[in-house]
C-alpha cells in the first residue's frame, strides 16, 4: 500500500512525522510510503531515528522525494495556491492525484491543504463543498463524527445536508454503524431555535427520502459527547471552535488533575498507586487530539493530522488513512452521490437561489476554503 | 438588598431554586428576596426545605409573589413575548424594572428572557445588542469571560466590538483586572483566517483609541482555557456551542475518570485514598457549570442560571448577582457608553451599511434575541 506523506509543516517538524511513520511502518507491514520534504534533512533524521534493527528494515520501505520548499502554518493559503511548486504539501497531493499513492497524510496548513486538494484531486460529483471530519470520544465509550471542522466556513443549508450524508457514510463504512444517528448542532432542541441556515437544513433533512441514516434533529454542544449521535453536523467555523475548545478543556482538566495528585497527596505511595488509573485516563482522551481528520468529498483519500501532533499522534493519522484505503472510502462516496443512487440529489437542491452543480464546482477553490 | 427570583422554569423546578435561595440567604444576611411562582406550591416547598432553626429565620426574609403561569424551556419565546402576563419570569423582570428589586435571577427559558428583558429593562444607550457572558476556569487557575453565549445570534462586526468592551468592563469592575486582555475567537491566529465579520471586528479593534483593555488579536478555541485572555469574544451561536461542548467534555471526562477508579483499582484502600483528590478535582470544575451568566448591556442586573442548575448552582448565580449589585455594574456600563466617556462611539460605527443607534434600538426585540 503506497501512501504519500508530507513530512513538513507541523509544529514539531519532521521529527514528529518521521517518528510517527516509523511507528506506523511497524504496525502495517504492507505500507510503502513516499515521503515529501527536503531530502538531506529527512535522510539525516531517518538515520538518527531508526536505530533498532527492525526499524532499519522498515526504513527500506521508505522512498524520499525531494521537496525543498515548506508551507508554514502561517503561510497565507492563497500564496501557496498560486505557487505550490516544490512544496512537500503539493508533492504529496500530486502523488495522490497521479495515483502513485492511494492516500495522502499531512499535518500542515489546513487552508492551503483544502484549497490545493480541491483543485488537484477534484470533488466527488454532486458534492460542492468539502468537509473535514474527526471522531471525538463519547461518554459511553463510543465515538461521534463532528463535521465540518474548518474546510467550509460560509455554508448554506444544502451544504449542511451534504455534510450529514458525508458523516453518515463515514460512520457506516469506516465504523460499521448500520444506521447512523445524525444530528444538527444548534443552540437548543426546539424547532424555533438557532440561525436560519440550520433551521432550513433541518427542514431539508426531515423531508429527505433516504433511509441510510436516522436524522435525530437538533443537538446542543454537550450532546456531542453524550453518545446520543454518531454524527454531528455544523459549519466549519463552529466545528473548528467547538473541537479546539474541547481539546482545551481536556488539556486543562488533565493539568489540574495532575496538579491535584502532585500537590495534595502526602505520600509517594498513593501517587504511585494512582498512576496507572491516571495513565489509562489520559490514554482514553487521546482520540480527542490524535485521530486524523478526514478531508471528505474529494476523489481521493487525504488525512489531516493535528498541526501539533507528536509521533504517536501522527501514527494515528496514518492508521486512519490505512483504514480508509482498506474500506475504499472514495468509491463509497462516488456510489452514494452518483445519479443512480438513492442518496444524492440533495446537493443539487437549490435552497437559496444559488445553484452549485457539483461538477462545475469540483475544481473551483473559493474563498471559504482558502481561509480555513 | 432586594433581589427578584424567578423560581420556575428550570429543569429541576422550584426545588432547585428555593434550595439555592436558602443557601444564598445563609451566605448573604443582607438579602431580601422577592420570589415569583405559584404561591401555594412555593409555600409548601419552603416549609418542607427549611426545617433547621437558622433556616426558619432566613425564610422570614422571603416574600412570595404569586405568579401562576410558568414559562417552560420549550415555550416559544415569541409566545411569551406577546403574552407574558402572570408568568414568574415576567414578574421577576417587572420587579427589576420598577426598582422593587436591584437584580433578577432566573434559570428559565433564555430566548424568552432576553427578548422580554430588552423590552422591559431597556438597553444601555449605545449598546444595540445584549450579550450573555459567563466566566470559564482557565488552566492557570484564573477565569476567562466568554461572550456572547446566545443572546445575539446574527451579529455584525460592530456588535463583536461592543462585546469586547462589555467583557472587558466586566473583568475590570467585577474581578479587578486592571487592563483585561481581550481576544476574538477565530479559526486560526493568522490575519487571513476566519469569516468576514470577525476579520472586520479585528480591524475595528486594532484601530480603536481606548486603552481600558488590551486587544490581543485572534485566539482559537483551545485558547479560551489557556489563560492567555481574560475575555474571549464571539457570536452567540458559536459561544453557545463552545460553552455547551466544553461542559459536555468535562462531564464525559469526570464520568470516565470515575469509571477508571471504580473498575480498575483492585483495592478498596486506594479508591478511598484517591477520593479526596477526585473530589477536589470535581469542585474545581464547578465553575464551568455553576457560575451564573450575566445578561449584559441592559439597564439593570439580570443573571441567567443554567437551565439544569441544582441548588448549589443556583446559589452561585445569586452570588453572581449580589456581586454585580455591590460593584454597581450597570452604572459602570452607562458611564462607559455615555457620549462623554472615552470608550463609546464604536457602537454607532456603521461598518456594514446599517445604522443601529443604541437609543432607537434599546427597546426593540429582533429575531436574534427571540431565537436564543
Amino acid at each position: 500500500m503506497r501512501i504519500a506523506i508530507d513530512a513538513m509543516g507541523g509544529d514539531f517538524g519532521p521529527r514528529a512525522t518521521i517518528g510517527g511513520l516509523l511507528l506506523a511502518l511497524a504496525r502495517h507491514p504492507e505500507l510503502e510510503p513516499l515521503v515529501f520534504g527536503p531530502r538531506e534533512e529527512l535522510e539525516t533524521l531517518i538515520g538518527e531515528l531508526a536505530r533498532a534493527p527492525q526499524e532499519a528494515a522498515s526504513v527500506k520501505r521508505i522512498t524520499i522525494v525531494d521537496a525543498p520548499r515548506v508551507v508554514l502554518q502561517s503561510t497565507p493559503p492563497r500564496e501557496v495556491y498560486e505557487d505550490p511548486t516544490a512544496t512537500s504539501l503539493y508533492g504529496m497531493l500530486e502523488a495522490v492525484r497521479e495515483q502513485r499513492a492511494v492516500a495522502g497524510i499531512t499535518c500542515g496548513n489546513t487552508g492551503a491543504l483544502v484549497a490545493l486538494a480541491r483543485r488537484e484531486l477534484g470533488s466527488v460529483p454532486g458534492i460542492s463543498r468539502p468537509a473535514i471530519s474527526s471522531a471525538v470520544p463519547t461518554r459511553k465509550g463510543g465515538r461521534c463524527y463532528l463535521l465540518d471542522l474548518g474546510a467550509s466556513v460560509d455554508v448554506h443549508a444544502r451544504h449542511l445536508v451534504d455534510f450529514a450524508h458525508m458523516g453518515a457514510l463515514m460512520a457506516r463504512v469506516v465504523d460499521g454503524v448500520a444506521v447512523p444517528r445524525v444530528a444538527l448542532l444548534n443552540m437548543g432542541v426546539e424547532a424555533n431555535k438557532g440561525v436560519a441556515r440550520v433551521r432550513e437544513a433541518d427542514a431539508l433533512l426531515r423531508a429527505r427520502g433516504s433511509s441510510d441514516f436516522e436524522y435525530t434533529g437538533y443537538l446542543e454542544g454537550d450532546g456531542i459527547f453524550s453518545g446520543q449521535a454518531d454524527v454531528v453536523v455544523c459549519d466549519g467555523f463552529v466545528g473548528n471552535a467547538v473541537l479546539k475548545a474541547s481539546e482545551g478543556v481536556a488539556q486543562m482538566l488533565l493539568k489540574r488533575l495532575q496538579a491535584n495528585f502532585d500537590s495534595h497527596w502526602s505520600t509517594r505511595l498513593v501517587t504511585m498507586l494512582a498512576r496507572p488509573a491516571l495513565m489509562r485516563f489520559k490514554a482514553q482522551l487521546d482520540p480527542v487530539r490524535h485521530n486524523g481528520a478526514s478531508l471528505l468529498g474529494l476523489n481521493r483519500i487525504v488525512v489531516k493530522s493535528h498541526g501539533n501532533a507528536g509521533a504517536q499522534a501522527f501514527a494515528f493519522a496514518i492508521d486512519r488513512a490505512v483504514r480508509e484505503v482498506e474500506v475504499g472510502l472514495p468509491e463509497h462516496f462516488r456510489a452514494a452521490w452518483s445519479q443512480d443512487a438513492a442518496t444524492p440529489v440533495i446537493s443539487s437542491t437549490v435552497s437559496d437561489g444559488r445553484v452549485d452543480s457539483g461538477s462545475r464546482d469540483s475544481t473551483r477553490s473559493d474563498d471559504s476554503s482558502l481561509q480555513g
